[in-house]
């Protein structure tokens, strides 16, 4: 174990699917000493001759590495990692676990940590496996704040927009929901608005300049959407939910005229209606959030 | 009327509301001889005053423009207006319809245009009142490609990035349809996320930089996906429909548990397991358009 002076501490990635592959490639090319272990063996021989040691047993990674990453599927194999390893085993080092679950999930596993006397950070990866080790990486990680602080060069080895959210355990898997709910909606979205214009002979290729246009636009009303949402007011000086509501219903109609499915769709005109019975017509769209705060 | 060889064509907008006199503003900003008509007196006093022409009725507007822009509710309230013009009126103009509304109208509008004798383009208005006449303006034309071309300088006076998209009058309402089919899910999406991360304390702004981030990958996977889609073939290397619809599920969840309304991914996440159920549990998210395209 290398001490905290040392520009590249020693690591250990748990788990070694295709995600902890990665997260373990970019520590050792980073330079840092790293040791893995998976639970069935013969992953990570391409770690292994690449430099990484392979431990033996969970208590002997942990033991070599001074920040110790947990990437498995979900928050039972993690603990089930645990049962094998003892406080003393752990003492001293920093735990990182980047198994993705919800908020709930990562206050018990602090909770477990906190028994065991070890700082714990509990992050959420939001970049698929490619992106690991590169600078535009994004990594949540919330909790123990000093020791993100002091091992913060290290954890931007595996993402370079890594980002501390709060002492909150809960808080980076309440980042990532977040951040994921918006991606993934909009995502089907893309597909598909693909999807309509293809009913219509016109290829992707055609329409995706507009769409990368409107992705634009989106990120540019991302700041004025938070601060609406955050004072609770919705000036509809610019834009009103009646109108972009009709728009939307339109656009369903058409959708379902040409034979797709327009559930999706649908949900976000529910949620616009149920905000304009609430008097929110005049409102601008962010006003729907009233609609989304009661269900039916 | 001008010439076709005067840089800056007569031009004519039927239609003063919010839009109608947005355009007519930027007609007369860019320098154009600009004659304005509403059905309903007292709109347009500004504009009046800024050098526009108020023209008593729709054939005495139309007569003054050789490019004539009309701006209304819908295609009925425009057929209410051309139902007041000639052929004689109208011969030799432009006719330019920037009322949005299906393709199925668009296509009617552009016979109805025909049976006139007249040149017609029809349109779709990308952006919000507020941005009209600046340089980031997207305005779809299709229909009449001469006379897109030939008054190409003019119509980019309302919208610096105003494109034509093809001879079917249609496809401005198809580029248009597909184009809002992704914007306003995102914008749902993007609601909806802040509304999750509201529900545990954290405020939008704090959230708002990651949503950017995001937003630049939505970016930025556009044309991979549309490459993807018009080769209907959806290579899962690097990410698959099962993960995904797994992450979207634990969204949905999340979110329900506290309180949300969850419809809209609710049925993002139905599109997907019909997808994965047809067999593309292991292709790219993409794939969801084979779900899509099978409505229940």
């Amino acid at each position: 174990m290398t001490t905290a002076a040392d520009p590249r501490p020693a690591v250990t990635v748990l788990g070694l699917g295709a995600m902890g592959q990665a997260l373990a490639g970019a520590f050792l090319k980073a330079g840092h000493p790293t040791t893995v272990w998976n639970r069935s063996p013969g992953k990570g021989e391409d770690l292994v001759s690449l430099g990484a040691t392979r431990a033996a047993t969970p208590a002997e990674a942990v033991r070599a590495g001074e920040v110790v990453v947990v990437c498995v599927l979900d928050y039972a194999a993690g603990d089930a990692i645990l049962d094998q390893v003892t406080a003393a085993d752990l003492d001293g080092r920093l735990l990182v676990n980047l198994t993705s679950d919800t908020p709930e999930r990562a206050r018990e596993a602090a909770a477990r940590a906190a028994a065991l006397g070890v700082d714990y950070l509990d992050g959420a990866v939001m970049v698929p496996v490619p992106m690991i080790g590169t600078p535009d990486a994004l990594i949540f990680h919330s909790g123990a704040r000093a020791a993100y602080e002091k091992y913060e060069g290290t954890l931007k080895a595996l993402g370079g927009r890594s980002a501390y959210v709060g002492e909150d355990h809960g808080l980076a898997a309440v980042y990532d929901l977040s951040a994921l709910d918006f991606f993934w909606t909009a995502m089907h979205g893309l597909v598909h608005g693909f999807a309509l214009a293809a009913t219509e002979g016109v290829p992707g290729a055609a329409v995706a300049p507009y769409m990368k246009t409107l992705a634009a636009l989106l990120a540019s009303v991302v700041d004025g959407t938070a601060e609406d949402l955050d004072a609770g007011k919705f000036p509809g000086d610019l834009d009103n939910l009646t109108v972009e509501a009709a728009n939307v219903r339109h656009i369903v109609r058409a959708a379902e005229h040409r034979g797709l499915d327009a559930t999706a769709l649908r949900g976000v005109l529910t949620a616009a209606d149920r905000s304009i019975g609430l008097g929110h017509g005049g409102d601008n769209w962010a006003s729907i959030v009233e609609g989304i705060r009661r269900p039916a």
